[in-house]
């Protein structure tokens, strides 16, 4: 009557339920029952849909134990497997397969059909060295076999413990479908996120090719927004704001979105633009604004994209905000854009060093520009990272 | 000793995990336990983070309960909150605390601190006419209040009893606590997917708006391609494919996003266009498809976008696929997309009535367009749902 490890395998499997990663789970719940039951090792078949076919996750005890090769994985119609399917045996032996009664019975003689798939049975069991199976249903399907070594001490497995596993494994069966519902949960919502991200950088690069004189533009100014942004948080120690670096991926991808809106003659114009041109090109971060002012779930974004020709000094547009007036996000693109813009050739302006265009930031920190914002890009260009 | 509903109420308990509705999971085990159990009423004060304030939910039994107005919800300075946070009475009532025992408790007299605080309690316990109080902890938070009624058979609660809901308590925690993150994760994710197709929609809008003369052609193309299918879906009786759905609505979104690559010269030109003209607005299918090719997560999307002008009898663009060569899924927003534009004006063609267009689309079924397609149109006509 050795079942004094009942209350803590209870407890873990309890507390299982907030183990969303299903192999973190499987290997949590195994050496447990290595640790609690004092066994050479416990193993689990764990059915993989994609796969259709049973994997195996095994936990060694102070013995060890080589599985055959071949055996880390195993299909639907291998005997161990079908015998848990048969609704004869499942009815036999529902609460587990104990391999000294299972052999006994076969020795005391038993009906020929049984017969042949219980010798099958037994000698797969004998290859995973273990002393007893205990299936694991969720919803009448057999969504795992726990394989149980030896106990340390010799003794052997009774009905009791068979039944307290039985149970035990019905409890893990649904702490695992739901760790994998979890998980299918999470990796679904990161499609969505990257399918939300390709397709945003995909369109604003459409975007960008408009513009003749701009191309890469887009992904550069993002590249080297989140870049800042980076910098900014390790310098003041903040905690890295993730949110924040969302809103500012998205607001930087888009930033020019609005020069959709701007007639292709006056983008692509080779020469000096003239005022009323000029006044029309100065629209792009409004209707930009007015373009993604409907989606809701931009947030803050929407800020970045409206206001990144603002200047420190409230000499920018649309609506010249000053200083703490301007959204931060907004104004990190900012810098980012005049710094592209600077590095890279433009319609009667040929481009300018690096080292040059960090001076002209420099200068221009506290009049253009946010001197926290222009001293971090500052601190990139020392470090090489421009 | 009436535990004999331990059991029952464990399986219940068991089989919340994958009850992954916060308010039907509460709703579930308040209704067992007061049937189980046998008492009047229980009832659960649930901590809210976004209110910081504990809620309640009562399920009745068959004697009723009027919860006094007002405590639906109550704050985390009421007595009761506070008697279950105070570190003192944590550990005094850590298993729940029984009306009947405290008030003799305080009758016989304890230290003044406790006495003012065990008074209020019991008061605020009065009035929920419950003859228990259980809390439930997770991570040491006090995350909710278990109240029982009394029992029907007037008995009262030994500290078996107190115990075991103490143990159930804790178990609810985190079934509950499970819950909440996969609601908080399905909203996320439902976010998200409002997020892209939102996006999606606002910057399909920006493109369309280009086109002089099609204004409101992509939201039209797309309400009515998801019609259609919708209509062939019922027409066949095959389980509506959420998917294939999906994918419909994304490539019709996007079916002319190709359009952002033709100069706007020719776009908007008001007159007929020249063979060289024609050749490249005929690009546009291909352009989209190259803008979106680098987006996998897309998946079948892509094939509406570039061949929604393919042509059942192979006289379309760009391959000149026929019939079964062309994806469903592009021969359904042609249809949609030829009809749209034969009920709009476009440059030197006025539109014609919609009876008008369905005849044309008619006659052409089998020749230009796939019969079941044009089928499907007919009836959304007839329906008057065009």
């Amino acid at each position: 009557m050795g079942i004094n490890y009942k209350k803590e395998l209870e407890d873990t499997a309890k507390s299982m339920i907030l183990v969303h990663e299903p192999d973190t789970l499987i290997k949590m719940i195994l050496r447990t029952i290595v640790q609690k039951v004092k066994i050479t090792h416990a193993g689990i078949l764990l059915y993989n849909k994609e796969k259709n076919s049973y994997i195996l996750t095994i936990s060694r005890g102070p013995v060890g134990l080589k599985v055959p090769a071949g055996f880390a994985r195993i299909g639907v119609d291998n005997p161990l497997i079908r015998f848990f399917k048969n609704q004869k045996m499942k009815t036999l032996f529902k609460n587990g397969l104990v391999y000294e009664e299972a052999k006994s019975l076969l020795d005391k003689g038993v009906e020929p059909e049984l017969k042949e798939t219980l010798e099958q049975t037994l000698r797969q069991i004998e290859m995973f060295e273990a002393v007893a199976c205990v299936p694991s249903y969720f919803m009448k399907e057999l969504i795992g076999i726990f394989l149980l070594g030896k106990k340390q001490d010799e003794t052997k497995f009774d009905k009791e413990e068979a039944d307290f596993f039985s149970a035990l494994a019905s409890d893990v069966a649904m702490a695992i479908r739901n760790a994998q519902l979890f998980k299918e949960l999470v990796s679904e919502l990161d499609k969505k996120r990257q399918l939300f991200i390709h397709t945003t950088i995909a369109l604003a690069a459409a975007i960008d090719a408009k513009d003749h004189y701009t191309h890469g533009h887009t992904s550069r100014v993002t590249s080297l927004s989140l870049r800042i942004a980076e910098k900014l948080f390790q310098k003041e120690k903040k905690q890295n704001d993730e949110n924040f670096l969302e809103h500012l991926h998205i607001a930087a991808l888009l930033h020019d979105i609005g020069k959709i809106g701007i007639p292709e003659l006056i983008l692509n114009k080779g020469s000096q633009l003239t005022d009323d041109e000029t006044k029309i090109m100065q629209e792009h971060p409004a209707v930009g604004a007015n373009i993604l002012a409907p989606i809701s779930e931009l947030g803050d974004s929407l800020l970045g994209v409206k206001y990144h020709h603002e200047k420190y000094d409230g000499s920018g547009y649309p609506e010249g905000l000053k200083k703490n007036q301007i959204p931060f996000i907004a104004s990190i693109i900012g810098v980012a854009d005049a710094f592209d813009a600077m590095t890279t050739d433009r319609p009667y302006k040929k481009h300018i060093s690096k080292a040059e265009a960090v001076d002209e930031i420099k200068n221009s920190s506290g009049k253009q520009f946010d001197p926290a914002i222009c001293a971090a890009l500052i601190e990139l260009y020392h470090e090489g990272r421009l």
